[in-house]
């Protein structure tokens, strides 16, 4: 329990609804969107970067570590508190505020607890968007905390590259108030310091809010499902499709058989669009976009694709191509998560390698994996233009191995080891930390690194804040 | 004099013609660019990784200060040692090695010394290219720690966005190399840690190596002068114009009439593009580009910029616009910095803005100036598409302030101050902070800031490195 005059004291910073303690209104914050379940030893909902200030001052004066929680849609446990019910939640759902858009420099500044379907909502007319696509819809705090990348990363690049200014206050005993807030796009004055709050899982201090890039939105469309004619030839068709489209390519996602299969089993409402319903070994979902409305005399989007897919299908890279509805191919591609989901137990991670190695991988995986861990079902699927891969392994229900934690353990050991000690990659590529990756950051990062981490989280944040030790 | 045992050890670690103690042979070293001109206690010019960590290891040891050496095309003081002749300088002129195309990943792993020209000579039978734009020719290592920005970064963003890794060699006893050099698009582990060396004039370590990004090479290029029907009009046309052409816009500049009058009347192998040789008060050299062949049915380039500039025309957004050869309007954008060179006694800032304020700006520093200092020539230009102002004044050379230090001196401080201060603006927007900016980081940086700095620089390089103190 913490101290009442601590909550008194907290209750005259964030007013009427700012401060939860009541195990029903706890609730909400308690839980992650997937693995993840906590006790909070209360919520705290500032509505401003000042209020945020005098909360963290208050509890670091206090001893109470804080979590900072944003949209709460990670995977990886980053916003959620431990079991002990000694931390506390600092969510962001109510610093919404401010939101001004800078029309002539394309950029807004936004309170960090924003929704990013909200913030899309609000530029729509003006014909901008902030360019991260998800699945999720997350508040920008935690997207920033993240560093997330979604799939059309490959286009616009991630978070990091659209922040162009964050406001952000340290774990201190005054709750320092960082201002690198300048939205300017060139400044070499010195550290580049926000760098150090985007992907850190808020260790560093919690963002408050942010001055980010936003990019003209698509008004032409197209898309295409390929089949590559060998799954070693899908760097070679990336390349190709790159050299051809430039600019217009927005978007090269990869789907193994099983990933669709268990989509199109799973949720119904998806067309199978493959011809006679045979779902290739392997796909790859292409998509062209340009920002203006189309023009007279101008080659029609989906004309371009054709032309460019005939050559590769003349070349032999590609055994087929279906242009067609984008929603439709996204609607299959945005099924695979829940689709694996109900396929079995999930196993899953989140890896990342150079773009040349993501096939090798899979083809040394689907070896390996039926020597050692036999009846195991790889639905792998992802971000082939970034290095990106979901790659989820399935336990059938009815395999006692299901419900095995030390098989679990050992399967993702094993997974962890070739893809970051053989082929170079990285445990994390876009879900960040968090309490469930505490174990491989201890384990893959060098000694020189983490002594840093810990030097730099002294020199900023001393006080307990967030759910990860960097 | 540095202690002989001390360059003998230096010798068998560096070999035949890796250590310069002579004058004659210091001396191309000892100057920059521009401004700068000094005395070293000897030049180390190491061929790798593993001798810059030796040398380094050394000069630690022995307490001699170091000076990473890159191109030396900066404009900052930078790269040069100071006066005393006990900075030694730490050339990476031999460092060039190795060069690693990885062509799946789109992306080359090079030695930090390679020239700029050099990598995109090797580069261009591939048609890639690193797509950083500049007037200079620098090598890689000194783009990085001055995150260099150019003509192009609209497209394709600064140094920063393209860096996918990094190999440092931190100045402590050790020389301790740290690895950041995987090469990943995605990554979120823990903190970026080569954000920290980017853009920090090489105080926090020394770059020997890098991973960089590669962008498909234009093959089709259009480019236009324009004349706004007013200056104030600036940011409107550029949103107009970036809502029309999306990612073909690749480069958005300003020229003042001053800064083109100074470039014809300098640079005798132009031509004035103008009608009837009229200079306008201002004008903007536009760009668009793609990267794939001409195709069948493809509306040609500059039909497309024809078509959006007609429309702009009527819409009374532009008074006139040139479509004409791209070469012959570069021309005129690269000969400004000539041009304004010779005029005079030439008083250069490197000055940000977000873009809605350049013109405001400019505008503001007209009446101003001619209050205050008059008789004095504003020529600016540069990157309205990001920010970036080439805020040149130049004194004629009859006149008595032309070499008066003390005026020189008043001069800037009212610059950066109301570039700074009332407009938000940044001191040094892409040639990061040398000597010559020391004074104005010490003054427009923050206290908590300037903390952090120092203590960031002493849990990574402890030791004597730089021209810079953060």
């Amino acid at each position: 329990m913490t101290d009442a005059t601590i909550l008194t004291e907290l209750r005259a910073i964030l007013g009427d609804g700012g401060l939860l303690t009541a195990a029903a209104d706890r609730a909400p914050y308690e839980s992650g969107a997937r693995y993840d379940r906590g006790q909070a030893a209360f919520v705290a909902r500032p509505k401003s970067t000042a209020e945020v200030s005098k909360t963290v001052a208050t509890c670091m004066r206090h001893g109470i570590a804080l979590i900072p929680q944003s949209g709460n849609t990670g995977v990886v446990a980053g916003s959620t508190p431990d079991a002990s019910g000694t931390q506390a939640i600092l969510s962001l759902d109510r610093l919404t505020a401010p939101f001004a858009l800078d029309r002539a420099n394309r950029s807004v500044t936004a309170g960090a607890g924003l929704r990013l379907s909200e913030l899309n909502r609000r530029l729509a007319a003006d014909r901008l968007f902030f360019p991260i696509d998800l699945g999720a819809d997350p508040r920008l705090g935690g997207m920033i905390a993240t560093n997330t990348g979604g799939s059309r990363f490959l286009r616009y690049g991630d978070v990091r590259r659209n922040t162009l200014g964050l406001t952000v206050v340290l774990a201190d005993r005054d709750g320092t108030v960082l201002d690198l807030s300048g939205g300017l796009r060139k400044n070499n004055t010195g550290p580049d310091w926000k760098q150090l709050f985007i992907g850190t899982s808020g260790s560093f201090g919690v963002v408050t809010e942010c001055v980010l890039n936003l990019e003209p939105l698509p008004q032409q469309t197209a898309a295409a499902l390929l089949v590559p004619a060998a799954e070693q030839s899908v760097p070679d068709l990336l390349v190709a499709m790159e050299q051809a489209l430039g600019s217009y390519l927005s978007a090269f996602e990869g789907m193994s058989k099983n990933a669709m299969a268990a989509a199109l089993a799973h949720v119904p409402s998806l067309r199978n669009p493959f011809a006679g319903g045979a779902i290739p070994d392997f796909a790859i979902l292409a998509e062209v976009s340009r920002s203006w409305p189309p023009r007279d005399g101008e080659q029609p989007l989906s004309a371009v694709l054709e032309e460019v897919l005939a050559a590769l299908l003349d070349r032999g890279t590609l055994s087929d191509a279906l242009v067609g509805r984008a929603e439709e191919m996204w609607a299959l591609r945005h099924a695979l998560s829940e689709g694996v989901r109900q396929s079995g137990k999930l196993i899953a991670f989140d890896l990342s390698f150079r773009r040349g190695d993501i096939m090798r991988f899979s083809t040394h995986m689907k070896a390996e994996m039926a020597q050692r861990f036999p009846g195991i079902t790889i639905c792998d699927f992802g971000h082939v233009g970034d290095g990106g891969v979901h790659f989820n392994l399935v336990v059938s229900k009815s395999d006692p191995r299901a419900t095995d934690p030390a098989f679990e353990q050992a399967l993702r050991d094993w997974v962890f080891q070739v893809a970051v000690e053989e082929f170079g990659g990285s445990f994390s590529a876009e879900h960040a930390i968090g309490r469930r990756n505490q174990g491989m950051y201890a384990r893959y990062t060098e000694a020189e690194l983490r002594r840093l981490a810990a030097q730099f989280k002294a020199a900023t944040s001393p006080g307990p804040l967030g759910a990860v030790e960097l």
